[in-house]
Protein backbone atom coordinates (compact mmCIF):
# COMPACT_ATOMS: atom_id res chain seq x y z
CA UNK A 1 0.00 0.00 0.00
CA UNK A 2 1.40 3.49 -0.44
CA UNK A 3 2.08 5.45 2.19
CA UNK A 4 -0.85 8.07 3.20
CA UNK A 5 0.23 11.45 1.94
CA UNK A 6 -0.35 14.21 4.64
CA UNK A 7 0.87 16.97 2.38
CA UNK A 8 -0.21 20.45 4.10
CA UNK A 9 3.38 21.53 5.45
CA UNK A 10 5.52 19.01 2.62
CA UNK A 11 9.33 19.90 3.86
CA UNK A 12 11.87 20.39 0.34
CA UNK A 13 15.17 19.41 2.44
CA UNK A 14 17.53 21.53 0.18
CA UNK A 15 21.36 20.46 1.01
CA UNK A 16 22.92 22.91 -0.23
CA UNK A 17 19.90 25.37 1.11
CA UNK A 18 20.54 23.55 4.53
CA UNK A 19 24.12 23.89 4.76
CA UNK A 20 24.38 27.47 3.37
CA UNK A 21 22.08 28.84 6.32
CA UNK A 22 25.05 29.34 8.17
CA UNK A 23 23.67 27.10 11.11
CA UNK A 24 25.82 24.14 11.91
CA UNK A 25 23.38 21.53 11.40
CA UNK A 26 22.93 18.24 9.40
CA UNK A 27 19.96 17.90 6.95
CA UNK A 28 19.38 15.10 8.85
CA UNK A 29 18.72 17.23 12.40
CA UNK A 30 16.90 19.59 10.01
CA UNK A 31 14.52 17.12 8.88
CA UNK A 32 14.21 15.26 12.06
CA UNK A 33 13.39 19.11 13.67
CA UNK A 34 10.50 19.53 10.91
CA UNK A 35 9.15 16.15 11.39
CA UNK A 36 9.03 16.65 15.21
CA UNK A 37 7.27 20.26 14.22
CA UNK A 38 4.87 17.97 11.70
CA UNK A 39 6.03 18.01 8.47
CA UNK A 40 4.35 14.98 6.52
CA UNK A 41 6.07 14.65 3.76
CA UNK A 42 9.62 15.14 3.57
CA UNK A 43 12.00 15.29 0.43
CA UNK A 44 15.87 15.49 0.40
CA UNK A 45 17.02 17.26 -2.66
CA UNK A 46 20.51 17.47 -3.47
CA UNK A 47 21.03 18.38 -7.11
CA UNK A 48 24.53 19.39 -6.47
CA UNK A 49 25.97 16.24 -4.41
CA UNK A 50 27.49 12.87 -6.06
CA UNK A 51 25.03 9.97 -5.14
CA UNK A 52 27.00 8.48 -2.62
CA UNK A 53 27.15 11.55 -0.73
CA UNK A 54 23.08 11.70 -1.14
CA UNK A 55 22.56 8.43 -0.26
CA UNK A 56 24.44 9.05 3.39
CA UNK A 57 21.91 11.92 3.83
CA UNK A 58 18.89 10.08 2.98
CA UNK A 59 20.04 7.59 5.05
CA UNK A 60 20.36 9.34 8.13
CA UNK A 61 17.42 11.14 7.69
CA UNK A 62 15.60 7.60 7.00
CA UNK A 63 16.80 7.05 10.23
CA UNK A 64 15.91 10.31 12.31
CA UNK A 65 12.14 10.41 10.83
CA UNK A 66 11.49 6.64 11.63
CA UNK A 67 8.76 6.17 9.97
CA UNK A 68 7.03 9.44 11.52
CA UNK A 69 6.71 10.86 7.90
CA UNK A 70 7.07 10.07 4.47
CA UNK A 71 10.51 10.49 2.85
CA UNK A 72 10.74 11.33 -0.45
CA UNK A 73 14.25 11.66 -2.82
CA UNK A 74 14.08 14.14 -5.20
CA UNK A 75 15.55 13.03 -9.31
CA UNK A 76 17.57 10.43 -8.21
CA UNK A 77 15.22 6.71 -8.59
CA UNK A 78 18.81 5.08 -8.52
CA UNK A 79 19.63 6.56 -4.90
CA UNK A 80 16.24 5.62 -3.42
CA UNK A 81 16.37 1.97 -4.79
CA UNK A 82 20.10 2.02 -3.50
CA UNK A 83 18.89 3.09 0.09
CA UNK A 84 16.00 0.16 -0.29
CA UNK A 85 18.62 -2.11 -1.36
CA UNK A 86 20.81 -1.43 1.70
CA UNK A 87 17.11 -1.99 3.84
CA UNK A 88 16.46 1.52 4.12
CA UNK A 89 12.85 2.54 3.59
CA UNK A 90 12.30 4.90 1.49
CA UNK A 91 8.76 5.96 0.12
CA UNK A 92 9.51 7.54 -3.22
CA UNK A 93 10.82 10.28 -5.64
CA UNK A 94 9.90 13.35 -6.47
CA UNK A 95 10.87 14.47 -10.47
CA UNK A 96 10.86 17.40 -12.36
CA UNK A 97 9.94 17.94 -16.15
CA UNK A 98 14.04 17.01 -16.84
CA UNK A 99 13.96 14.05 -15.00
CA UNK A 100 13.25 10.72 -15.53
CA UNK A 101 9.66 10.55 -17.34
CA UNK A 102 7.19 9.76 -14.43
CA UNK A 103 6.34 6.06 -16.45
CA UNK A 104 9.49 4.99 -16.43
CA UNK A 105 9.93 5.92 -12.54
CA UNK A 106 7.11 4.14 -11.67
CA UNK A 107 8.05 0.74 -13.49
CA UNK A 108 11.63 1.32 -11.14
CA UNK A 109 9.79 2.33 -7.93
CA UNK A 110 6.79 -0.26 -8.15
CA UNK A 111 3.53 0.32 -7.19
CA UNK A 112 3.37 0.65 -3.69
CA UNK A 113 5.65 3.82 -3.67
CA UNK A 114 5.09 7.79 -3.76
CA UNK A 115 5.70 9.21 -7.27
CA UNK A 116 5.80 13.28 -7.41
CA UNK A 117 6.15 15.33 -10.29
CA UNK A 118 6.53 19.11 -10.68
CA UNK A 119 4.34 20.70 -13.21
CA UNK A 120 3.13 24.04 -14.00
CA UNK A 121 2.01 24.14 -17.91
CA UNK A 122 -0.58 23.10 -19.96
CA UNK A 123 1.76 20.61 -21.73
CA UNK A 124 3.20 18.86 -18.81
CA UNK A 125 -0.91 18.30 -17.28
CA UNK A 126 -1.43 16.89 -20.92
CA UNK A 127 1.06 14.74 -21.02
CA UNK A 128 0.63 13.72 -17.15
CA UNK A 129 -3.17 12.63 -18.92
CA UNK A 130 -2.12 10.55 -21.37
CA UNK A 131 -0.36 7.98 -18.74
CA UNK A 132 -1.83 5.38 -16.63
CA UNK A 133 -3.75 6.39 -13.88
CA UNK A 134 -1.89 6.13 -10.71
CA UNK A 135 1.36 7.01 -12.10
CA UNK A 136 1.49 9.91 -10.21
CA UNK A 137 0.49 10.66 -6.25
CA UNK A 138 0.81 14.36 -6.43
CA UNK A 139 2.08 16.82 -8.29
CA UNK A 140 4.29 19.99 -7.02
CA UNK A 141 2.86 23.08 -8.79
CA UNK A 142 4.92 26.32 -8.90
CA UNK A 143 6.96 28.55 -8.13
CA UNK A 144 4.23 30.97 -6.59
CA UNK A 145 7.02 33.62 -6.28
CA UNK A 146 10.24 33.65 -7.69
CA UNK A 147 13.12 31.76 -5.10
CA UNK A 148 16.64 31.80 -5.12
CA UNK A 149 16.79 28.43 -4.39
CA UNK A 150 15.36 26.81 -7.73
CA UNK A 151 16.56 28.73 -10.62
CA UNK A 152 15.43 26.93 -13.54
CA UNK A 153 11.58 27.26 -12.76
CA UNK A 154 9.51 29.65 -15.33
CA UNK A 155 8.00 33.00 -14.77
CA UNK A 156 6.62 32.77 -11.58
CA UNK A 157 2.29 31.38 -11.20
CA UNK A 158 1.37 33.88 -8.24
CA UNK A 159 -1.92 32.37 -6.40
CA UNK A 160 -4.38 32.86 -9.68
CA UNK A 161 -1.88 31.33 -11.70
CA UNK A 162 -1.78 28.32 -9.38
CA UNK A 163 -5.79 27.90 -9.05
CA UNK A 164 -6.32 27.88 -12.81
CA UNK A 165 -3.55 25.18 -13.10
CA UNK A 166 -5.25 23.64 -9.78
CA UNK A 167 -8.36 23.69 -11.11
CA UNK A 168 -7.60 21.35 -14.28
CA UNK A 169 -5.43 18.41 -12.32
CA UNK A 170 -8.97 16.62 -11.14
CA UNK A 171 -7.89 14.27 -8.19
CA UNK A 172 -4.39 14.73 -8.39
CA UNK A 173 -3.61 17.23 -5.48
CA UNK A 174 -1.41 19.78 -6.05
CA UNK A 175 1.17 21.37 -3.63
CA UNK A 176 2.28 24.64 -3.82
CA UNK A 177 6.16 25.60 -4.13
CA UNK A 178 8.18 28.46 -4.53
CA UNK A 179 9.33 31.03 -1.83
CA UNK A 180 5.97 30.35 -0.08
CA UNK A 181 5.77 29.99 3.40
CA UNK A 182 4.28 31.51 6.66
CA UNK A 183 1.08 33.78 5.90
CA UNK A 184 0.59 31.55 2.89
CA UNK A 185 -2.16 29.28 4.30
CA UNK A 186 -5.28 30.81 3.68
CA UNK A 187 -4.32 32.09 0.27
CA UNK A 188 -3.04 28.20 -0.89
CA UNK A 189 -6.33 26.93 0.41
CA UNK A 190 -8.65 29.08 -1.63
CA UNK A 191 -6.28 28.51 -4.58
CA UNK A 192 -6.65 24.83 -4.00
CA UNK A 193 -3.74 23.54 -2.71
CA UNK A 194 -3.63 20.46 -0.82
CA UNK A 195 0.00 21.61 0.57
CA UNK A 196 2.56 24.02 1.25
CA UNK A 197 5.99 22.85 -0.10
CA UNK A 198 8.47 25.26 1.72
CA UNK A 199 12.53 25.46 1.09
CA UNK A 200 13.97 28.34 2.80
CA UNK A 201 11.08 29.19 5.20
CA UNK A 202 12.11 25.82 7.25
CA UNK A 203 15.85 25.12 5.97
CA UNK A 204 16.86 28.29 6.69
CA UNK A 205 15.18 28.85 9.93
CA UNK A 206 16.52 29.09 13.04
CA UNK A 207 14.46 26.91 14.67
CA UNK A 208 13.11 24.77 11.66
CA UNK A 209 10.86 22.78 14.56
CA UNK A 210 8.82 26.11 15.67
CA UNK A 211 8.96 27.01 11.83
CA UNK A 212 7.02 23.94 10.62
CA UNK A 213 4.87 23.83 14.04
CA UNK A 214 3.94 27.52 13.04
CA UNK A 215 3.33 26.16 9.71
CA UNK A 216 0.80 23.44 10.66
CA UNK A 217 -1.01 25.70 12.68
CA UNK A 218 -1.49 28.31 9.98
CA UNK A 219 -2.66 25.96 7.83
CA UNK A 220 -5.05 23.87 10.40
CA UNK A 221 -6.29 27.30 11.67
CA UNK A 222 -7.04 28.27 8.02
CA UNK A 223 -8.94 25.52 7.45
CA UNK A 224 -11.09 26.18 10.33
CA UNK A 225 -11.55 29.65 9.68
CA UNK A 226 -12.88 28.61 6.07
CA UNK A 227 -14.42 25.82 7.14
CA UNK A 228 -16.85 28.13 9.43
CA UNK A 229 -17.07 31.07 7.03
CA UNK A 230 -18.45 28.29 4.32
CA UNK A 231 -20.68 26.85 7.24
CA UNK A 232 -22.20 30.42 7.97
CA UNK A 233 -22.15 31.44 4.04
CA UNK B 1 25.48 -14.35 -19.23
CA UNK B 2 27.19 -11.17 -18.84
CA UNK B 3 28.77 -9.49 -22.05
CA UNK B 4 32.66 -10.01 -23.05
CA UNK B 5 34.38 -7.08 -22.29
CA UNK B 6 36.96 -6.03 -25.28
CA UNK B 7 38.96 -2.78 -23.32
CA UNK B 8 41.52 -2.23 -25.84
CA UNK B 9 39.98 1.10 -26.97
CA UNK B 10 37.28 1.86 -24.73
CA UNK B 11 35.28 5.32 -25.53
CA UNK B 12 34.08 7.30 -22.69
CA UNK B 13 32.07 9.59 -25.05
CA UNK B 14 31.79 12.33 -22.49
CA UNK B 15 28.27 15.17 -23.60
CA UNK B 16 30.20 17.87 -22.69
CA UNK B 17 33.12 17.16 -24.42
CA UNK B 18 31.35 16.50 -27.94
CA UNK B 19 29.25 18.95 -27.94
CA UNK B 20 32.38 21.53 -26.97
CA UNK B 21 34.63 20.15 -29.67
CA UNK B 22 33.41 22.60 -32.35
CA UNK B 23 32.13 19.81 -34.69
CA UNK B 24 28.42 19.56 -35.66
CA UNK B 25 27.72 16.19 -35.03
CA UNK B 26 25.32 14.32 -31.56
CA UNK B 27 27.03 12.57 -29.38
CA UNK B 28 25.36 9.27 -31.19
CA UNK B 29 27.34 10.14 -34.23
CA UNK B 30 30.39 9.85 -32.50
CA UNK B 31 29.75 6.94 -30.77
CA UNK B 32 28.41 5.09 -34.03
CA UNK B 33 32.21 5.78 -35.49
CA UNK B 34 33.77 4.94 -32.85
CA UNK B 35 32.01 1.79 -32.92
CA UNK B 36 32.70 1.59 -36.56
CA UNK B 37 36.20 2.07 -36.19
CA UNK B 38 36.81 -1.03 -33.85
CA UNK B 39 36.18 0.58 -29.96
CA UNK B 40 34.99 -2.48 -28.01
CA UNK B 41 33.49 -0.47 -25.04
CA UNK B 42 31.34 2.68 -24.89
CA UNK B 43 30.44 4.86 -21.73
CA UNK B 44 27.82 7.66 -21.78
CA UNK B 45 29.07 10.40 -19.36
CA UNK B 46 26.87 13.50 -19.20
CA UNK B 47 27.48 14.66 -15.44
CA UNK B 48 26.09 17.98 -16.18
CA UNK B 49 22.89 16.45 -18.17
CA UNK B 50 19.47 16.49 -16.71
CA UNK B 51 18.50 12.76 -16.31
CA UNK B 52 16.03 12.82 -18.99
CA UNK B 53 18.13 14.27 -22.06
CA UNK B 54 20.72 11.60 -20.78
CA UNK B 55 18.40 9.23 -21.22
CA UNK B 56 17.55 10.37 -24.62
CA UNK B 57 21.12 10.50 -25.48
CA UNK B 58 21.76 6.81 -24.45
CA UNK B 59 18.64 5.87 -25.84
CA UNK B 60 20.22 6.88 -29.54
CA UNK B 61 23.55 5.81 -28.60
CA UNK B 62 22.20 2.05 -28.18
CA UNK B 63 20.12 2.22 -31.43
CA UNK B 64 23.38 3.35 -33.01
CA UNK B 65 25.57 0.93 -31.42
CA UNK B 66 22.90 -1.97 -32.03
CA UNK B 67 24.82 -4.49 -30.55
CA UNK B 68 28.42 -3.91 -32.08
CA UNK B 69 29.78 -2.84 -28.55
CA UNK B 70 29.43 -3.19 -24.99
CA UNK B 71 27.29 -0.03 -23.86
CA UNK B 72 27.48 1.15 -19.97
CA UNK B 73 26.13 4.42 -18.73
CA UNK B 74 28.29 6.71 -16.33
CA UNK B 75 27.52 7.30 -12.54
CA UNK B 76 23.20 6.90 -13.29
CA UNK B 77 22.10 3.66 -12.43
CA UNK B 78 18.63 4.47 -12.83
CA UNK B 79 19.19 5.77 -16.60
CA UNK B 80 20.18 2.19 -17.63
CA UNK B 81 17.43 0.74 -15.47
CA UNK B 82 15.28 3.37 -17.01
CA UNK B 83 16.69 3.09 -21.02
CA UNK B 84 16.27 -1.30 -19.81
CA UNK B 85 12.34 -0.54 -18.75
CA UNK B 86 12.25 1.42 -22.05
CA UNK B 87 12.92 -1.71 -24.11
CA UNK B 88 16.54 -0.39 -24.60
CA UNK B 89 19.65 -2.50 -24.00
CA UNK B 90 21.73 -1.19 -21.59
CA UNK B 91 24.96 -3.61 -20.53
CA UNK B 92 25.89 -2.17 -17.40
CA UNK B 93 27.38 1.24 -15.49
CA UNK B 94 30.76 2.70 -14.41
CA UNK B 95 30.68 4.30 -11.27
CA UNK B 96 33.69 6.31 -9.21
CA UNK B 97 34.27 6.72 -6.09
CA UNK B 98 32.05 8.99 -5.26
CA UNK B 99 28.74 7.55 -6.91
CA UNK B 100 26.95 4.98 -5.61
CA UNK B 101 29.00 2.12 -4.38
CA UNK B 102 29.77 -0.42 -6.66
CA UNK B 103 27.81 -3.59 -4.13
CA UNK B 104 24.49 -1.51 -4.38
CA UNK B 105 25.60 -0.85 -8.22
CA UNK B 106 25.53 -4.84 -8.64
CA UNK B 107 22.72 -5.55 -6.86
CA UNK B 108 20.31 -2.93 -8.40
CA UNK B 109 21.05 -4.08 -12.44
CA UNK B 110 21.62 -7.74 -11.28
CA UNK B 111 24.26 -10.15 -12.04
CA UNK B 112 24.63 -10.19 -15.87
CA UNK B 113 25.37 -6.49 -16.10
CA UNK B 114 28.70 -5.30 -16.55
CA UNK B 115 29.87 -2.75 -13.47
CA UNK B 116 33.12 -0.83 -14.00
CA UNK B 117 34.76 1.10 -11.09
CA UNK B 118 37.30 3.91 -11.25
CA UNK B 119 40.13 3.40 -8.60
CA UNK B 120 43.95 4.35 -8.34
CA UNK B 121 44.46 4.44 -4.38
CA UNK B 122 45.67 1.66 -1.96
CA UNK B 123 42.54 1.95 0.40
CA UNK B 124 39.87 2.01 -2.99
CA UNK B 125 41.41 -1.19 -3.64
CA UNK B 126 41.18 -2.85 -0.18
CA UNK B 127 37.62 -1.64 0.16
CA UNK B 128 36.78 -3.52 -3.37
CA UNK B 129 38.64 -6.51 -1.99
CA UNK B 130 36.12 -6.54 0.67
CA UNK B 131 33.46 -6.88 -1.69
CA UNK B 132 32.46 -10.29 -3.48
CA UNK B 133 34.28 -11.51 -6.22
CA UNK B 134 32.43 -10.49 -9.57
CA UNK B 135 30.92 -7.46 -7.87
CA UNK B 136 33.26 -5.51 -10.54
CA UNK B 137 34.27 -6.12 -13.35
CA UNK B 138 37.03 -3.99 -14.69
CA UNK B 139 38.61 -1.03 -12.89
CA UNK B 140 39.20 2.46 -14.66
CA UNK B 141 42.70 3.44 -13.27
CA UNK B 142 43.98 7.31 -13.56
CA UNK B 143 44.47 9.69 -14.26
CA UNK B 144 47.84 8.68 -16.45
CA UNK B 145 48.02 12.19 -17.13
CA UNK B 146 46.51 15.24 -16.03
CA UNK B 147 43.17 16.10 -18.61
CA UNK B 148 40.82 18.75 -18.45
CA UNK B 149 38.09 16.92 -18.93
CA UNK B 150 37.58 15.34 -15.65
CA UNK B 151 39.05 17.96 -12.93
CA UNK B 152 38.50 16.15 -9.72
CA UNK B 153 40.84 13.55 -10.03
CA UNK B 154 44.19 12.81 -7.74
CA UNK B 155 47.84 14.28 -8.84
CA UNK B 156 48.37 12.04 -12.22
CA UNK B 157 49.56 8.00 -11.73
CA UNK B 158 52.32 8.34 -15.09
CA UNK B 159 52.42 4.56 -16.16
CA UNK B 160 54.91 3.67 -13.26
CA UNK B 161 51.67 4.82 -10.80
CA UNK B 162 49.38 3.13 -13.18
CA UNK B 163 51.88 -0.62 -13.49
CA UNK B 164 52.50 -0.75 -9.51
CA UNK B 165 48.27 -0.47 -8.95
CA UNK B 166 47.53 -2.93 -11.35
CA UNK B 167 49.96 -4.90 -10.11
CA UNK B 168 47.92 -5.24 -7.45
CA UNK B 169 44.68 -5.90 -8.96
CA UNK B 170 45.14 -9.56 -9.65
CA UNK B 171 42.55 -10.92 -12.06
CA UNK B 172 40.51 -7.89 -12.48
CA UNK B 173 41.68 -6.10 -16.22
CA UNK B 174 42.44 -2.05 -15.46
CA UNK B 175 42.22 0.19 -18.01
CA UNK B 176 43.96 3.05 -18.32
CA UNK B 177 42.59 6.64 -18.17
CA UNK B 178 43.32 10.36 -18.53
CA UNK B 179 44.76 11.91 -21.13
CA UNK B 180 45.88 8.94 -23.03
CA UNK B 181 45.43 7.98 -26.85
CA UNK B 182 47.62 7.66 -29.67
CA UNK B 183 51.01 6.38 -29.17
CA UNK B 184 50.54 5.67 -25.51
CA UNK B 185 49.76 1.28 -26.47
CA UNK B 186 53.07 0.14 -25.83
CA UNK B 187 53.70 1.74 -22.69
CA UNK B 188 49.81 0.68 -21.43
CA UNK B 189 50.58 -2.93 -22.35
CA UNK B 190 54.22 -2.92 -20.29
CA UNK B 191 52.26 -1.04 -17.65
CA UNK B 192 49.56 -3.89 -17.78
CA UNK B 193 47.11 -2.09 -19.24
CA UNK B 194 44.10 -3.81 -20.51
CA UNK B 195 42.97 -1.12 -22.64
CA UNK B 196 43.19 3.13 -23.45
CA UNK B 197 39.93 4.09 -22.09
CA UNK B 198 39.88 7.70 -24.40
CA UNK B 199 37.63 10.89 -24.22
CA UNK B 200 39.49 13.83 -26.27
CA UNK B 201 41.12 11.42 -28.44
CA UNK B 202 38.31 10.10 -30.42
CA UNK B 203 35.30 12.92 -28.64
CA UNK B 204 37.68 15.98 -29.93
CA UNK B 205 38.94 13.93 -33.29
CA UNK B 206 37.97 15.43 -36.70
CA UNK B 207 37.21 11.78 -37.47
CA UNK B 208 36.46 9.97 -35.04
CA UNK B 209 36.03 6.66 -36.55
CA UNK B 210 39.42 7.14 -38.09
CA UNK B 211 40.85 8.00 -34.55
CA UNK B 212 39.07 4.52 -33.20
CA UNK B 213 40.70 2.79 -36.26
CA UNK B 214 44.32 3.79 -35.26
CA UNK B 215 44.58 3.55 -31.72
CA UNK B 216 42.89 -0.27 -32.30
CA UNK B 217 45.73 -0.79 -34.89
CA UNK B 218 48.15 0.86 -32.84
CA UNK B 219 47.00 -1.08 -29.89
CA UNK B 220 47.10 -4.53 -31.88
CA UNK B 221 50.50 -3.47 -33.10
CA UNK B 222 51.96 -3.10 -30.23
CA UNK B 223 50.44 -6.51 -28.90
CA UNK B 224 52.49 -8.03 -31.58
CA UNK B 225 55.47 -6.30 -31.45
CA UNK B 226 55.73 -7.74 -28.10
CA UNK B 227 54.45 -11.28 -28.62
CA UNK B 228 57.39 -11.30 -31.05
CA UNK B 229 60.36 -9.59 -28.44
CA UNK B 230 58.67 -12.68 -25.91
CA UNK B 231 59.42 -14.79 -28.33
CA UNK B 232 62.44 -13.75 -29.24
CA UNK B 233 63.80 -13.64 -25.64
Amino acid sequence: MRARLELSTYLVADVTTITGAGFRRSVADVVSAAVAGGAGVVQIRGKELAANELLRIVEACAERIDGRAVLLVNDRVDVALAARAAGVPIDGVHVGQSDLPPHLVRALLGPEAIVGLSASRDDELAALRRLPEGTVDYLGVGAVRATPTKKDHPAPLAWDGFAAFAARTGDLPCVAIGGVGSGDAADAQRAGAAGLAVVRAVCSAPDPQAAAEALCAEWNAAQIIAQRTEALA
